[in-house]
């Protein structure tokens, strides 16, 4: 791709009217544009970033054994007066009257939705299990959306449900969740730390946040530092090595500000093992057992009982996961950002200096770009005739984690390549494609 | 996959409600389901099919160079008032008022968004050829929504829309679409002619329809059968390639009933090569100038002048071709569907015949079920305890257009394998898997 052919709006300066890092860089290097209070479109960049986070949460829902569905957006008011959430959810439910005046809304979850599905269609304790999940724009008619994509209105979100016998079974299903969704995030490149958090409007009584560390971040959040050191790499999708996990978490103190205790903190956590930070969630998820499928009746048929299921739900923030990388990994006083290589919207940046009568360095990008490509690395060749070093510092900006430079220093078989952010190194092209494809199958 | 684990919830018969074959199949075997009038949930079968004929949308737009990006659904009403269309759209639109009070619409369709987006960020002629395409899902507030997903509310679609400096460069890039579209339609293995049509409230004076024969169609069309002849195979992406392959269509008179003549018709096609017969719309390009751009502002630098963009649209709706490939491909009196294997919800159906104390037949199913995995083909196993005859009757209504049978005439190496609808031949895995895969790759 040629950066002078690509739609990539970049703005010379930070735009005044964002205030966290991730909203500024978004605009600035034209991953998204705003295109009314707290909805956005998202340009090649950063449609590129979050289809990428997309397919890994995915990939990671299929993994555990999640079947993926897709619910609309726009759901009718009328289950959602037989849960006795209609009247509850209150301003933030997008309200909407159709051509025949029927109350619908714009889905801002779906508890409901996915209850009526189930209890239409599966009528024994024997197809149980059921997990599903879908990845759907939801909205939610925030008062004050600010941030950008971080607290906006409509947001792409991944949100699964599970349907069980028992609440043993329940649990059994929530504990995949819980890895699935360590791994998901460690695949971002991100340490969430999974909370104890309180259940809010979804209800139940089991619920754990998924938060990573960030100054820019809304939650304030007191935890033990050795909760970092937890290792589920061993762990199976297996009932006592899932539980063993759970425990072994659960171990530490680490709670958001709604649950914090003082006392409960000091007398837990050694002074020395003691984080009191602020961090952002990236997930969440809920058992909340038959909050849901009592009142909307959708039960299974148990040797001639009829019981109600037991149900979970399961939440990441798929568009709201490409902010929160930029918080994590951004360094705006040097406006340095590098993309996790898993994510990021390419490989590698082809930085060739173009002078107006010397289209050699263009010539030479041309072939490293086949090359590259015939090794499965996606590149970019910035074409346009600005000089070298704003080049280099938009691709800074960019954030792809690679740039080879071809300037006046390249001599014969070596390129000036780097790691954004680190030191220059000569290398063969055979070389840098190695380095890169290390970095992408890690 | 397992068939007893999988969210396929299947009718014993066809549903009363549904006048069409493929609404028919599809509530049938469980590929969707309705959520309110004119809205429907996507199912894993539908989902897996739909997906599917999103990647091969989205594979042949980024093939001509349309890039990919991603627009809300919910759109102000202000830059509608703009362009003139807001009062113009009638009671389709799905209007909304916000918490507040501003209002806003579900967008039917992306003319004015994409204008704003463009005149934002593109400011010099040398930027230009443009080229943007997003899938997305948009609501029309049809009145009457029938036949299932083929006219409902809330559907899927991609829509693309070009910007270039002169007329001469918008019919370049729309015939890059034109292209485009036969070749999409062919990879899902429907013909697809273009038509001459009525550009609607888009607007313009260039516009075709691709329309697929089938006889639900709601297009009384017209047509000279040679067109069926034309090959697009040897055209190029290059701008008299392109024409001739236009003009080559272009020569058969081919228009729907909004255009049709009878003296036309009889007259320019000889009565042995007459068609008139109905079709389904499946994609529908557009060409309308400064429609959009000179209400809007929307213009570049050209050496010192300001010249409004010249613009096309170009929309294929993605989840109405689920539909459409049924309403080509299904035998609704033999009850025998059979998909594409390019979108196919699975590669091939492995059938055991399975008794209740003897679980043999099923330990190979997985034998076979692991080869052909490692061989890149993606079966389902039905794992139930329905008889053999009861099992093929519902994947022949499932329609993978592969099924290898495990029952009593089953021997040694050789298994029962056959495609849908067609005879039974007796074959070693080896072969079985090869045969798959070469139609897969076809």
């Amino acid at each position: 791709m040629y950066f002078s052919k690509s739609f990539i709006p970049i703005l010379k300066n930070n735009p005044t009217e964002a205030k966290i890092k991730s909203h500024q860089l978004m605009l600035r290097v034209g991953m998204i544009k705003q295109s009314s209070a707290g909805i956005y479109s998202w340009l090649p960049l950063g449609f590129k970033v979050m289809k990428k986070i997309e397919q890994i949460v995915r990939e990671e829902q299929d993994r555990v054994g999640v079947q993926e569905i897709l619910m609309p957006t726009i759901q009718s008011s009328e289950i959602w007066k037989e849960s006795g959430r209609y009247d509850d959810y209150g301003e933030e439910m997008l309200r909407i009257k159709d051509r025949q005046n029927r109350e619908m809304l714009y889905g801002p979850t779906n508890e409901e939705l996915i209850t009526e599905i189930f209890r239409s269609s599966i009528k024994s304790y024997k197809s149980l299990p059921q997990l599903l999940y879908h990845i759907q724009w939801k909205f939610r008619d925030e008062l004050r959306p600010r941030f950008g994509i971080m607290r906006c209105r409509e947001f792409y979100m991944k949100d699964a449900y599970s349907f069980d016998l028992s609440d043993e079974d329940a649990f059994f299903s929530y504990n995949k969740f819980f890895l699935s969704y360590l791994k998901t995030f460690k695949r971002l490149n991100l340490s969430a730390i999974p909370m104890a958090a309180d259940t809010g409007p979804i209800g139940g009584n089991l619920s754990h946040e998924f938060i990573i560390l960030a100054e820019t971040g809304e939650n304030k959040i007191y935890t033990d530092k050795r909760i970092f050191d937890v290792d589920y790499t061993s762990t199976i999708l297996e009932n006592s090595s899932l539980e063993k996990l759970r425990r072994d978490y659960e171990k530490f103190y680490s709670v958001t500000d709604e649950k914090f205790n003082k006392a409960e903190f000091e007398n837990k956590v050694p002074t020395e093992h003691r984080v009191n930070t602020k961090g952002i969630e990236v997930g969440h998820i809920f058992y909340f057992g038959d909050k849901y499928s009592k009142p909307m009746n959708a039960s299974v048929d148990f040797n001639g009982k009829k019981e109600f299921v037991k149900m979970g739900s399961y939440g990441i923030g798929v568009s709201r996961l490409v902010g929160a990388i930029i918080e994590a990994k951004y360094n705006d006083k040097d406006e340095i950002m590098k993309w996790p290589i898993s994510v990021s919207p390419y490989d590698c940046a082809i930085i060739p200096m173009i002078s107006k009568n010397d289209s050699s360095n263009l010539e030479k990008s041309n072939k490293i770009l086949d090359y590259l490509k015939s090794k499965n690395i996606d590149p970019i060749i910035d074409d346009t005739d600005e000089n070298i070093s704003a080049k280099i510092k938009k691709f800074n900006l960019i954030g792809i984690p690679y740039q080879l430079i071809i300037g006046k220093k390249t001599e014969g078989e070596l390129f000036e390549f780097k790691e954004v952010g680190e030191q220059t190194q000569k290398l063969k092209i055979e070389e840098i494609a190695s380095q890169i494809n290390k970095a992408k199958s890690n």
